[in-house]
């Protein structure tokens, strides 16, 4: 790779010399002592500790120094976004607002039918999901661009938890009631998230687990969408692949040429959509307007052939009118308590995730910030209001915040407009998807989560780093083949054991002087540095903690052991001083501070120098308080190792 | 604290500025070009990581280079250590190892039969558990101090585990069976931990962790003995603090004051035996032979006054012989297997931590290494065949070895002196035992376990590392009130959460360049380093995960915010360019150099450059993979803050 190719010419001109000596002086030649940092009370600490946890974006810095109307006026404007945009809100705006709004709102109403049913819901549910909740965060939402409304991801999750213990077709009531609680509960979870600031839980789901989750996740519902587009009417409620395949061809007799036919045609329509999209950006609205286009194609195609064939399910009768209030409907104790709260907190954090996620993504483009735990209290909140009036979870959808995006929306009023539609079709259209055919819904919700599948992503995972991409195929396998919780759940335990697996066995390598200069750097990978004679010297690359000081203090020696056997062999002068450059060792807990004096100790006896260089603030504390500091005294800690090395080889040097 | 004070003066003489510029020349003013580290394949990579996760101690370098012969006997010394030692092994040692060997032995048998008692087992267990593994750790294990047999711990925990299920008096021979299965379970885990090289995990049961849970158990056990110090009859098999208090009271009918009286008197005379070798380590003989004393004392009262007194009860008859052959009491298969499974792993794992730790501490004294995994083998061994020959749980006991230790053992051949004194009395003296009072029992247990809370060790905690000492108060109130086994669960589960904590919120800190040198540093701790005009240098100290890096991503855009509202207060000149300096960051997953990839491209329309410096190897790899590199490019990147300050403020510089 070519950084920095000719820089050295371009510096060997006597005046750019001056130059950079006029703006950075050479070190004279002193050493500096290291300092302690500034005494603190537990108290302090505490709370610097406890800000950085929970206020790391120091939520209240636009408070500071404001008038107390000023601050009235922020506070609102923090509690309800809308308050910063709408002052200057505009009709140029709502123009674009407006176009976006009906452009997604074509999208959500058979993406909200079809999801519905992936969650073995009434499809009704789905559209009433897609008008409460939108209205809620458009009030609350701090994201410009967020598409809201059911995710193909959580739905799925929904209906599997449900289905593998409660049927809908043998007990529809409870089975609604189970989905509404769980939304609550997705929803209390969520917002308890924001208000305790505990954002950074969601970090643990890496994106090379989700990436693996999704695939997973998006197989699998193509598999079941099998029933739909084959019209089998018997089907799994299992979501492992085996059985979904099993059932698949098991019930081979119930296989429908005609839906066969309508559902693969509109499959390929559907797809050949999503890749003239690809491929041309600019065309955003041909795949969005794609759905309802299909839907209604089907719909009248059914509607004129609704004599000759009886092999095709439709939707049926819809009712009319809005949602129906449902806090009667929770279900807050009986047998199924927990399975509602378990399904409530999977399905929470995963829509949490996406729909943090895509606000920031969208956020990013448009160089604006998203307040993480302010998003997770609005989404939480706007699936409380959800779970009282007859939706279930919602969030952030990729692909409705995608084309909202294209179709220039400008603010949360997109989402407004789109509520309106979806009202209006509650209201008065109802009727007319009478004839809607299930085979299409299936080919529509495959054609959303064909897109999950990022095969790129995870080549690229691939070459970057084996180790993610391990992560990504455990979650992935652990979705196909054992279930969506528990593929989760192991996601995320591969990706702890691989922040346990780092901080155990940590990097140590060692350092060598780059000729001229005051500058020691790994000799691995800085072929021109050269050893220092009678010298070793060790950068310990991570904290030490109980998890890694007795394998560091292993390593340690056996550097040491190597490094004499290899003096031994050729023999030069013999070592007499270890310095660990401690740059690195960003903290150290009581575990790993016995093991520097142990270390001290045991070289000591050898009759070797031990030196830290340049340890940090926080390190420094500790070693102080635990008084080993006046053990390793005058001679014993240096600010860099150049120091260290030209101090430590001074007195040899006086008596060769 | 006085570190390197009257340093500056020491170095103002000129010779030594030559000399030092002699040694290390001043750098000359060009730029160093960041290098990536030499190629290597993904399967070297592999195995490099591999080697390092279970092979770091590179326990075959002395085969390295060996003649055939020479490997053999290598290899024949690595499996038996007892073949290094022994051929120069004589009188003088043998001396100095049979007077230590006794003076555990005396020390010894009265535990074996307390210990035994705190299991539920019978008395003779223990004599038998000090018999056999001490005699096959001196052929296996690598510790020389080592002093093997039943620990406290261990025998209470699994005490407490296998009495909350199986009764010792309704069915004593399925307590027995599960007994030696546990054992045999925790002897396969721990040797098999040994073989698979996987040591690392105990270390996870870090030290503070430990500290709490000793504690936490000591107490509970002292508690327990109260039963027989006050002659309870009636006592609940209960581990919690509140359970058993509450039946120490609820019997106090039961309460025999002969019992209580002798109970006492033994109870202090040990106490202060103990006291005087805390006080006076050259007596340590005192401590070690009071237990006997005690015993034999006791056992001659109870006998003269076994007319007068009915109260007090005592061990009763003890059958004469060696360990009898058990491998027909271990028990595969039936409801109780889970229950023994678990009992070893739990008990497996804490005799390894006291077994492991122990032998270390010893090993450093005398300036020696102890592998753990061969430990782990040697212990694991000595328990299978332990489990075989009617014995429970074993390890390197720490009150034992302390003692062999003062006593000037030299070789494991003190433990075969220790097991052949317990022969003799297994053959010949166990109808002593007869008038034995358990009330002694308790006395010994009492004072031994009392050595087990280290308040010290808990203060230290206190004053060093709080969060280190939160998790040893939740271990110590874990075991306290919940359970021995969910204690433990607590303090690991601690342990790991305070590692997480530590990586998803790492420290970031602004550097400052120390006047008249290139070195820049924590400005916070160096209060001369002087920030540099139009810069922002930020230190990241920590490996940059999917599990930070949002967290860092908003932080270190704070910290530009925060810049940026100084700069304009003190209308100073405005930010240009920002420099993370990359040392510490010692690792970088995918959703690391995102994050980057978004950080640079947000300062970008900000127009504000981002420079890393100093990334090492393994982060220049996954840079250059992912192709990043190439959009920092020339001035991207550089080897150090300061070269990175002066090669950017050039061309400032020049048009002013």
């Amino acid at each position: 790779m070519g950084v920095n190719s000719n820089r050295v010419e371009h510096f060997d001109c006597h005046e750019t010399t001056i130059k950079i000596q006029a703006e950075i002086q050479m070190p004279p030649l002193e050493i500096h002592r290291v300092r302690l940092p500034p005494e603190r009370t537990t108290l302090q600490k505490l709370r610097h500790r406890l800000s950085e946890i929970f206020f790391p974006d120091d939520p209240l810095h636009r408070f500071k120094n404001q008038t107390w109307f000023m601050k009235l006026l922020l506070g609102l404007q923090y509690l309800f976004p809308i308050f910063q945009w709408g002052p200057n809100y505009n009709l140029s705006l709502l123009r674009s607002d407006a176009i976006a709004g009906l452009t997604i709102a074509s999208l959500a109403i058979p993406q909200g039918i079809s999801y519905a049913k992936l969650a073995n819901l009434p499809p009704i549910v789905g559209l009433y999901s897609s008008f409460v909740p939108p209205l809620i965060y458009s009030l609350l939402g701090s994201s410009r661009h967020l598409g809201v409304g059911p995710v193909s991801i959580a739905s799925l999750v929904m209906g599997s938890m449900l289905s593998e213990t409660v049927s809908y077709t043998q007990d529809p009531i409870l089975y609604l009631k189970l989905a509404f609680t769980a939304t609550f509960f997705a929803g209390v979870f969520q917002s308890s998230l924001g208000i305790l600031r505990l954002g950074f839980v969601i970090d643990f789901l890496s994106k090379p687990t989700l990436v693996g989750f999704m695939a997973g996740a998006a197989i699998i519902v193509s598999l079941q969408q099998l029933k739909g587009l084959l019209g089998i009417v018997h089907f799994t409620s299992k979501m492992q692949i085996i059985p979904v395949l099993f059932s698949v061809f098991k019930h081979r007799a119930e296989w429908s040429l005609p839906t066969i036919l309508l559902g693969f045609g509109f499959l390929a329509f559907l797809l050949a959509t999503r890749q003239i999209n690809q491929k041309k950006p600019k065309l955003f609205w041909v795949s969005a307007a794609a759905p309802l286009t299909s839907v209604i194609l089907s719909t009248i195609i059914v509607f004129l052939l609704r004599n000759k064939t009886q092999g095709i399910a439709t939707i049926g009768y819809l009712p009319k009118g809005l949602n129906p209030p449902s806090p009667n409907m929770l279900y807050f104790n009986g047998p199924y308590l927990a399975l509602a709260i378990k399904t409530g907190i999977v399905t929470g954090i995963l829509s949490l995730t996406e729909g943090i996620a895509v606000g920031r993504t969208f956020a990013a483009l448009k160089n604006y910030q998203v307040d993480g735990n302010k998003e997770m209290m609005a989404i939480g909140l706007m699936n409380i209001a959800g779970s009282c009036s007859s939706c279930y979870v919602t969030t952030g959808s990729f692909s409705r915040s995608a084309v909202n995006y294209n179709a220039g929306a400008q603010t949360a009023v997109s989402n407004i407009i789109m509520a309106s539609a979806v009202l209006v079709t509650l209201l008065f259209l109802m009727p007319l998807f009478y004839y809607t055919p299930n085979v299409v819904l299936a080919a529509i919700i495959i054609t959303a989560v064909v897109g999950l599948i990022d095969y790129q992503a995870a080549y690229k995972l691939w070459k970057v780093d084996k180790l993610d991409f391990l992560a990504c195929l455990c979650s992935f396998f652990g979705v196909l083949f054992i279930s969506v919780p528990l593929g989760l759940g192991i996601a995320v335990a591969i990706s702890v054991f691989k922040i346990l697996l780092h901080v155990s066995r940590p990097n140590t390598v060692i350092l060598g002087n780059i000729p001229g200069t005051q500058i020691f750097h790994n000799l691995n990978q800085y072929g021109e540095a050269l050893r220092v004679p009678s010298f070793l010297i060790l950068g310990v690359e991570s904290p030490i903690f109980f998890a890694n000081s007795n394998y560091l203090q292993e390593r340690i020696l056996r550097w040491i052991r190597e490094e004499e056997d290899g003096i031994k062999a050729n023999n030069e002068t013999a070592l007499r001083c270890i310095i660990l450059d401690m740059t690195a060792v960003t903290a150290i807990d009581t575990s790993g501070i016995d093991t520097l004096c142990e270390l001290k100790k045991t070289l000591e006896q050898r009759s070797l120098q031990l030196v830290l260089a340049n340890p940090v603030g926080n390190v420094m504390e500790k070693l102080h308080h635990s008084k080993i500091l006046d053990s390793f005294g005058l001679k014993g800690i240096y600010l860099t190792v150049g120091e260290a090395v030209a101090d430590i080889s001074l007195p040899w040097k006086a008596q060769p």
